[in-house]
């Protein structure tokens, strides 16, 4: 993707704040919800069973994180990701420890059933769930991003969808083509919710563009931007996330455009 | 109100460290608790069922907020609603997202008909509540605080309590006198749970003064004086949102008495 | 201990960042798993009944912390306390307001029985734990921390363990031997959740040392030095809370070694 799809697909996150409906886990729900106020967009946590599913259908976005996921909570999902499907929303799926606990990987599997517009995970959660290995240890992946483009790619052909693999360099596929976004900072795997935050923005980039592929680049390439912008400012991992939150805010569509991300990598696959 | 009583009301809660009860969501509650103990008040929340009557009981004052609230969480709720009602324990009622959602809505007006000592929302919430409109989106309001009056005013009446309509200027009522608080500041509305830790401040405020309306009005200038000392110091809403924390320990009575937020602006309603 | 036990345990910390398994109360699980990134460890948040037996087994140590224990997270953390002694994984009790609530004081008593390496509590959660009091005023201790010697010193015999009592100057002991750890910052008990940080970093050195004692006292100095040094640049308690997490990261080996925490007070107790 060129400069001018990152510079519109961010200012449209600012002009038109979309809903944020997130499913997520309650280690990161603050965070989660300061990224998109910051970003421009409206959050929105509403996890009960007896609400999830009309709201998926009202809201601009979902995002379905199974970080702290148990029973109430994963009928919540299961009704909000249908609910998104029948609505033709957009919706991501977060498979956070995926693989190495049975209950959750079971609730992933038909979660991706029901076809995510993007899964983002890490290499080794994409990994298990596509069927390719055994999950992380704890919430870290044990396995490096190009490890997991074989997966990536089958998992995506698989949903029909996007799938994005966070890492040192990000790697995106939607099946055909390959995308890479560099940048970022070794901070953000310092603070709790930096990864699931970016789902949550990769889901409100989904409700302003066309294309998901498009879409979840430019929330992977806003996050690394403003990454790297905090780095330069914080004096450690704590003032780090209150840094990055004021950078996800002062990224424009121009500082965007004009990143040096690697976001224009692009290849054809397979 | 006058500058004496403002006074009074902001050095009571220090020396006094009111427990506040909370039963809030998950999102809010660290930035709720965080709110409470820089203003010198002693948060708790305590949210089971097993436990919710008997803290209630013992607490200064209790803060219900339905933001994410499911079957646990609203037996909970009643159960301490009604155990302050019990003990005249003062108790807030944040009506979230109030009016868009069927489940929420119903148990608002459970709760209301326990007559909470304060009902503070946005204008959306608070003419859901009083049956005069349909919700807001999301947790944002879509109407105004002056469309809300009439809302405000009746349901007051209705409850024998203060109604309290957050906005860019505040409008508080008891159902006889209405007062405005302005100041504050946009950076109020970036960071999430500022507003959900407003109503807990105005519990810890209600369980020092005599009169719920002077109480409230406290806690709405003490947020509002301390956002707009907080937004001279911050880079964004990140960094915003740590600045307010500091300026809500440094705001002191003098300071609030002094400060122009036309808090003074009472008028007979009706 | 000495400064070199000192200097071994921190650094052992960051060498092995060991994954520390948190069933904690929603208020603190971020700075909780801050704190633990911060400091180099590991942190993960499992607490579904279906889940928290089997990570339990295979973290490297375990948190568990009542603060808004119900129902069907307490089953959860007797899965894993039970499976962390099955398995011979350290494992940490944080009994909060323990005492002045019926229900989570059963729950404790039952946690006890599982003997958990180390209780860590205020003088009256201890007190209470032991038999010896009533508890606090919610999560406050109403008692000093000298008043809980007797009860510490018992309720460590009983466990076979250690147990931890925090306050101006903290208190530890495992019935034979006594540790006293000075300095820290009153801006701690202005930051939800810094207490509940501090018994997930006590698991987190307990798994990268061999005697509990020097663990939990290497844990408590940690905290303290930091909490110093963040005092020094922080404006409040909102900036306080960022500038901690700074200082857990910037404190390493040499700096706790020779700091003067009073650390080494070890006297035979009894």
């Amino acid at each position: 993707m060129d400069a001018v799809e990152l510079n519109a697909a961010r200012e449209a996150v600012r002009a038109n704040a979309p809903l944020v409906h997130c499913l997520t886990n309650t280690v990161v729900q603050a965070i989660t919800a300061n990224a998109l106020l910051a970003a421009g967009a409206a959050p929105a946590m509403v996890d009960a069973p007896e609400e999830a599913g009309d709201f998926a259908a009202v809201a601009s976005a979902v995002l379905v994180n199974v970080g702290t996921v148990h029973r109430r909570t994963a009928e919540a999902m299961r009704l909000a990701a249908r609910s998104a499907g029948t609505a033709g929303t957009p919706w991501v799926l977060d498979p956070v420890a995926v693989g190495g606990l049975a209950y959750r990987t079971e609730l992933a599997a038909e979660l991706v059933a029901l076809r995510p517009t993007v899964v983002r995970g890490n290499a080794s959660e994409v990994m298990a769930l596509a069927g390719a290995g055994a999950g992380g240890r704890g919430v870290d992946s044990t396995a490096a991003t190009d490890d997991a483009v074989a997966a990536a790619v089958g998992l995506a052909l698989h949903t029909g969808g996007v799938v994005a693999v966070s890492g040192e360099v990000d790697l995106l596929t939607d099946g055909r083509r390959i995308v890479r976004v560099g940048g970022g900072s070794v901070l953000l795997t310092r603070t709790t919710g930096a990864g699931c935050a970016l789902g949550a923005l990769v889901a409100a980039y989904l409700a302003v563009t066309d294309d998901p592929l498009t879409g979840a680049a430019a929330a992977h390439a806003h996050v690394a931007l403003a990454a790297e912008w905090a780095t330069a400012t914080a004096a450690g991992p704590g003032t780090f996330a209150a840094a990055w939150l004021d950078a996800l805010d002062a990224v424009d569509g121009d500082a965007l455009a004009i990143a040096d991300l690697r976001v224009a990598d692009v290849r054809v696959a397979g």
